[in-house]
């Protein structure tokens, strides 16, 4: 019980991490300092996970990585407009 | 085999996607841009990940995480001198 909290507070807590990136950048509207290499790393990394959770028939890795996508592509697009 | 490489790839890709984070703060000395509250939320989602890691006895995941780490602690240094 304590563990799976444990890797729940961890896959939420990473899962999320660029909703405050994305909050600063549509405040500051101004994304300069991010790297667009580092969100596309991330954004390549992240669908490979997803292909690997779906050899492996994995709800959890699926669905964490899909979030983790969704708003990284938001991101990436928001770099575009605000770089 | 083939999902192997496809996993290696996913890890790899997503371990040191702060690298390049890394490289540019350096370069262009400033990190302005770069959401505070995402690399906390990464830093204790991937201390957590560490943790749940040495739980279930699995040096990937211990392995992968460490490294992301230290990239991340790296990052937040450089967030603190330059932002």
């Amino acid at each position: 019980m304590f563990w799976s909290i444990v890797g729940t507070c961890a896959a939420s807590l990473t899962m999320l991490s660029f909703i405050p990136q994305i909050y600063k950048i549509v405040k500051t509207r101004s994304a300069r300092d991010v790297s667009f290499m580092t969100l596309l790393q991330l954004t390549l990394g992240v669908s490979l996970w997803i292909a690997y959770g779906v050899h492996l028939k994995d709800a959890i890795i699926i669905g964490a990585n899909v979030i983790t996508l969704v708003s990284l592509l938001i991101t990436l697009g928001l770099y575009y407009k605000y770089r």
